[in-house]
């Protein structure tokens, strides 16, 4: 489940960074600084778009290696343009990318320590469907909303990406 | 998985009727209809509020019967108030705790066919990740994200609901 998970992620990762791409042309056709779309947001006590992007790829990178019991690579949150956002996006991909199923055994019984749960403690498979995937997906669909929100011509086939279909 | 990832839907479930609760407060506090919200949307040529939340709860419960095999219960998305919003959120919630962990088994291979697929079809396995999931946090995240929109008092914690912390 983990290993599948996380690759559904770096697949939702790769749309993401399709919306980046899109939201870059939106702005050069309506001939606006595509940097303001970093500062949009939904409500004012909620992440503007910038930092609902380093939250999706800060999930995905912690969800697998809390699971794997790796140190991730530190990403500090400085991204100033949508091409900047772009890189740290594939940056996570890659990273994703670099495990395979076999890092994942024992994941469900792995401990995993969060500063903000007070010295309290999850397993790897409660912080995975618990905490890891809704709060991914929150941010991923967070950043598609705040974009669909400012016009940018989006819809549910650029939020699923491809499908497995076969013939039956 | 199937089972223990429908446990968290019926728990974001949960958590959608604990917003709409919000909702109907906030709606009382001040002083508006509260039918408004269900007509609130993000982008003109997106769901409303009220089809988000039908379309989070038929994502759920045909997620839950496509890969057991079962006819789901029709719901014909008739609701017209915040409560009737409710008391479809609760019917779904009661359909997905019927069932058990041995009801899964064989739904990775499970044949999945959708009217829009036009003929074709996906595994048990492929459409649960790649379609059930995706399109579930999908609909309760734009839900969430219309009520935050609109001025509803709710944030991360309301999102994903208690934790299952426990001590080291």
């Amino acid at each position: 489940m983990y290993y599948a998970t996380l690759r559904q992620m770096k697949k939702m990762l790769g749309q993401l960074d399709q919306w980046l791409e899109a939201a870059a042309t939106f702005a050069q056709i309506k001939s606006f600084d595509p940097t303001v779309l970093l500062g949009m947001r939904l409500a004012p006590d909620q992440f503007a778009f910038a930092r609902q992007v380093q939250s999706a790829c800060h999930t995905a990178k912690l969800a697998a290696a809390s699971v794997t019991g790796q140190t991730p690579p530190s990403h500090p949150d400085t991204e100033q343009t949508l091409e900047e956002l772009r890189a740290r996006v594939r940056a996570v991909i890659a990273y994703v990318d670099g495990f395979t199923e076999k890092d994942f055994e024992g994941a469900a019984t792995r401990v995993i320590n969060n500063p903000r749960w007070q010295g309290k403690v999850m397993t790897g498979a409660d912080y995975f469907l618990e905490h890891a995937v809704p709060n991914f997906f929150f941010h991923v669909t967070h950043a598609y909303a705040i974009l669909r929100h400012s016009g940018v011509t989006l819809g549910k086939a650029d939020f699923l990406g491809p499908l497995s279909l076969r013939a039956p």
